[in-house]
C-alpha cells in the first residue's frame, strides 16, 4: 500500500509540478510535506512574476498550484521525512508519524531553503511586508524608496547593486566588511546612492504598522548606534537548506544544497532534486517549477529503465 | 526613441517570462515577435502541465501570459528580425519592416524551435489533434488508446518507450532503421506492446474529423503497404531552430540551437538565449519561463555592468 514509483519530498512550486509530470508519465506518484502545499510562496504576499498570473497572492497561488497536482491525481501526504535509506532499486521514505515508511523506486527532493533570520526584535512583525528576503521578487515595490540591505556577502552585494538601480537610497548594513568578489564590493561601493556600513550589530526594526527603519550599532570600540529611515529592508545573511535529512546520502555540497546535473539527477542513481535546495544561480517560482519538470522527466525515465 | 536596455527576441513563454523580469529589474524592455505573442502554445489545443492553471487552452494561456508582459511594462511590437549585430556594448536589431533598426545594450533571444513535419496529406487537418510533437505533452490523452510514433532517431525512441508506458499498442514507423543509443533501441523492441516498422515512407494519414490511421509503404523492393489504425500520432523527425537570423554570431551548435551556460549566457558578452531555441533536454512552456527568468535576471545584471 505504502509502494509508489516516484515519491516527491516537498510540496512547494518544484514538488507539485514535479507530481504533475509524473502522473501523467503514469507513475503513481505521492508528495509528502510537513506543512501545507506551496513551500516558501505561502508566506509571499504578492508574487507578481510567475508568467501568466499578473499579481497574485502567494497562498492563493499555493492553492492553485496544489488543486493542480490533486486533479492531475497525484496523493499528498502531511509528512515529515526524517530520512532517504537507498536500497539500490527501492528507496525507503522514513517519516517521522507513527514510524511510517514509504517504498519508491524514485525519489524527487524538493524541500527547498529557508532564508536565514537575524531574529531581532521588529524582524517577525514586518517579515513579508517591509522585510523581504527576494529582491528580484520584490524590488520592483521600492522603486524611488529608500532600502537597506543587510548582509555583505555575494548575494548581499549582487543584489544591492541590482536594488541600487531601482531603489532611491541604498544603506548596506552588515556584521563584517564586504565579503562578497572585489570588483563587486568596489562597483557597489562606488554608486552614488548607496551607503555602505561594515562592522554592525542589527538592534531592531522599527515601525508599528509600516517598517519605518533599522537601528544598528558599530562593533568597533567607538560602539556607536544609528538610526536609518526606510521603506524597505532586504535580508541577505545566508540561506537554511532543508536536506539535512539526506545528509548520509552524499549528495550535498558544503552549504548543504543538494548537487544536480541539468537533468536533475544526483549522484545516486534513482534520486533526483529539484527548486531552492538544489545548487544554482537564481531562485524564484518559474525556476523551481522547470526543475520539477525536468526531475520528473528524468524520475519518469529511470522508472521506466527499471522495468525494462 | 528605438533604443533599448533589453531587447527580446520572440514573444512566448520565454521571451513574455524574460520581459517581465527585465522591467521589473528597470530595465527599458522591448519584446519582438513576427507573430502573435505566445510562441508555440498559440497552436496547442490544452495545456494540462503549466503549474497552477490546471487544463487551459493555449492560446488562452497566451494572451494571459501576454497581459502579464504588457501590465509589467513591456513593450511589445510585431517584427520579424533579419539579423543582431554585435557592436560590443551596443548591439543592433535589424527587422524586415521598412529598415527599422533597435538598439540594445543586451538582446535575449527566445525565439524557440518549430517540428520538422512530414508535409504527406492529412497532417495539416489532425495537427495538433490527433498528431501531436510532444509526448509529454499530449501523451496522457493516449492511455489505453493506440498510438503511432513516426521517426527512429533517439527522440523518437525515448519518447516511444515514454508513451508505451502509457498507451495500449504503439507502433514506431521509422524511414530508416532505429538509430538511437543501442540500448534504448533494444529496450523498444523488448517491449511488449511495441511494433517497430523500419525503412517505411509515410504516405498519408488516415480520418476525416478524428485521426484514424497511418498509411505507408516500404522502401525496400517490395514496396510493401500497410495501414495502421490509431487513435494519436506523434512525430518526431527533428526540430527545425530558428536561430537562422543569428547563425553569423557563431553561437549556435550544429544543429542550430544556441549554447548557452546555466545563467542563459551565449559566448557572447550580452547575448543571451532563452526556452526552446537553447540545446537543453526537455522543452516545456515550464522549464522555457524557468529560462526566461534566468535569462532576464543575467541580462540585467549584464547591463548593470555597463552603467558600473
Amino acid at each position: 500500500m505504502n509502494s509508489y514509483d516516484i515519491v516527491i519530498v516537498g510540496g512547494g512550486p518544484a514538488g507539485l509540478t514535479a507530481s504533475i509530470y509524473a502522473v501523467r508519465a503514469n507513475m503513481k506518484t505521492l508528495v509528502l510535506d510537513k506543512l501545507a502545499p506551496g513551500g516558501q510562496i505561502i508566506n509571499t504576499n504578492e508574487i507578481a512574476n510567475y508568467t501568466g498570473f499578473g499579481v497574485i497572492n502567494g497562498a492563493e497561488l499555493a492553492i492553485k498550484m496544489f488543486e493542480h497536482s490533486q486533479e492531475a491525481g497525484a496523493e499528498f501526504e502531511y509528512k515529515t521525512v526524517l530520512a532517504i535509506r537507498d536500497e539500490g532499486a527501492v528507496k525507503k521514505v522514513i517519516c517521522e508519524e507513527e514510524g511510517t515508511v514509504y517504498e519508491a523506486r524514485a525519489v524527487i527532493i524538493a524541500t527547498g531553503t529557508r532564508p536565514r533570520r537575524l531574529g531581532v526584535p521588529g524582524e517577525e512583525a514586518h517579515a513579508g511586508a517591509g522585510i523581504s528576503w527576494c529582491a528580484v521578487c520584490d524590488g520592483a515595490q521600492y522603486r524611488g524608496k529608500d532600502v537597506v540591505v543587510i548582509g555583505g556577502g555575494n548575494s548581499a552585494v549582487e543584489e544591492s547593486i541590482y536594488l541600487a538601480g531601482i531603489v532611491n537610497k541604498l544603506t548596506v548594513v552588515t556584521m563584517f566588511d564586504l565579503t562578497a568578489d572585489p570588483s563587486a564590493c568596489d562597483k557597489l561601493r562606488a554608486m552614488p546612492n548607496v551607503t555602505v556600513y561594515p562592522y554592525q550589530d542589527i538592534l531592531e526594526f522599527l515601525g508599528t504598522d509600516k517598517l519605518e527603519g533599522v537601528r544598528f550599532k558599530s562593533t568597533k570600540e567607538d560602539a556607536v548606534e544609528r538610526t536609518v529611515s526606510c521603506d524597505g529592508v532586504f535580508e541577505y545573511i545566508g540561506l537554511e537548506p532543508t536536506a539535512g535529512f539526506c545528509a548520509d546520502l552524499g549528495i550535498l555540497d558544503r552549504t548543504g544544497c543538494i548537487v544536480t546535473d541539468a537533468a536533475m539527477c544526483t549522484s545516486r542513481p534513482g534520486i533526483f532534486a529539484a527548486g531552492d535546495i538544489i545548487v544554482k544561480g537564481l531562485r524564484q517560482v518559474a525556476t523551481a517549477c522547470g526543475d520539477g519538470a525536468i526531475a520528473a522527466n528524468s524520475a519518469s525515465k529511470y522508472v521506466e529503465s527499471l522495468r525494462g
